[in-house]
C-alpha cells in the first residue's frame, strides 16, 4: 500500500513552522494503518527536524543558537548572490535534515509524547516549500 | 512483509550506546530478507547515530567535542526548566539524528564493516528511552 | 517490488563528489515508478547530503566552513591513528548524513529543481566507497 501527496507551505520569514497537523491528516487519508511516513522537502535553503513541542523557548532557543553557529554574510563565503543569508541557509540545510522517516503504527503517526514535526525556513524572507509526502506499508 | 516493534533502553548518564546487537536480534526475528530497518527515538533530547564500533576513543573524542559545540548552560538559552545539560540536549538531538534506516540484505543487517549503531543520550542523568522500529521488505 | 544493488566510487581526495546521474540510472533500471530510493554509505568518514546542484561555490563555501567548524588535528582527539582527518572525518558524518532516503515518483528521482544528491569525502586521501542502494514501492 502507498500513498504519494505533495504538501505546500507558505513561510514567511526565517524559523520553524510547526506542520506536524498536516503529517497526521495525510496519514489519516492514506489508510495505511502500519508502516513509514517519509518527508521529503525539495529546497537546499530549508529543511525539516522533529523538536520538542511543548515550550515555544526550545524553538527560540533553537533558531538563536543556529545564528552563532552558522552565521550570516561570513566573509568566508564565495556564493552570495541572494543575499547574507543565501549561503548559511544551505549549510543550515545540511546540518540539520532534507527528510525525516517517521514510523506509522495502527492508523496513528507514532511520534513521542513531546514530539512534533516542524518546517525550518533557513532564509530571512517569505517563500513557497513544497514536501513529497510518501507512505508505504499495510 | 513489515514487522514493528517497540525497544526501551535504560541510560545512566550522558554518552553513547552500542545497541548495533539488539537491531541485529529484531532483523534476525522479523523474517525479513532484503528490505530496510527503520529506526526511531521518541525523544527530543536523546538520538541516533552511526560511528566507528572498534577504538572506544573515536566515541569519547566525539563527547569532547560535542560539549564544546553545545555548551551546556549557554546564558543565552531561555529553556532551562530542567537544568543546564536540557536546551544543549535538544540542540544536540536536531544536530544528529533522530531515526537512522538501515539497509536489511540477506537476512542480515548490512552495516559497513566498521560501524556500528549507537544511541546517543544528551542528558546528564539517566533516562529510559523508547525506540519504535519497522522493518519492511521481502 | 524491491530493488537492491550496491555501487562504488573512488574518490580522490576530500570534498563533495555528485552522484544524481548514477542514482538516477539505478531508479531508471529498478522498474520502481513510486516508493522510495535509500541510499546508505558503510562507512564512517564519508557521507551523503542534499545540495544545491547549480553553483559550485556552495559546495566550495561548505568545505570551507566544515573545515572550521571541524578542526583536523585537534589537541583534544585521542583518535588520531590514521592522521590528523581522521578523527575530523568521523565528526564530520556524525554531523551530516550516512543515508538518505528521496521519493520516487513516475518513475523518477524527485528531487527539487536545485538539489543534487554528493557524496562527500572526509578523509583527505584517496578512497573507495561503497553506497547499499534500497528502492522500494510499486
Amino acid at each position: 500500500m502507498l500513498h504519494q501527496q505533495k504538501l505546500r507551505f507558505s513561510t514567511t520569514k526565517r524559523g520553524t513552522y510547526n506542520i506536524t497537523q498536516q503529517i497526521t491528516e495525510a496519514i489519516g487519508t492514506s489508510g495505511v494503518k502500519d508502516g513509514i511516513c517519509h518527508l521529503f522537502i525539495q529546497h537546499t535553503s530549508a529543511s525539516l527536524i522533529l523538536c520538542e513541542n511543548a515550550d515555544k523557548t526550545v524553538r527560540s532557543d533553537l533558531d538563536t543558537y543556529m545564528e552563532k553557529l552558522v552565521k550570516d554574510g561570513d566573509s568566508a563565503y564565495q556564493h552570495n548572490d541572494e543575499g547574507p543569508d543565501d549561503m548559511a541557509a544551505h549549510i543550515r540545510t545540511v546540518l540539520t535534515q532534507s527528510s525525516l522517516s517517521i514510523p506509522v503504527h495502527k492508523g496513528r503517526c507514532d511520534l513521542g509524547i513531546w514530539q512534533g514535526i516542524f518546517l525550518w525556513e533557513h532564509r530571512t524572507n517569505a517563500h513557497q516549500r513544497n514536501i513529497a509526502l510518501t507512505i508505504m506499508g499495510e
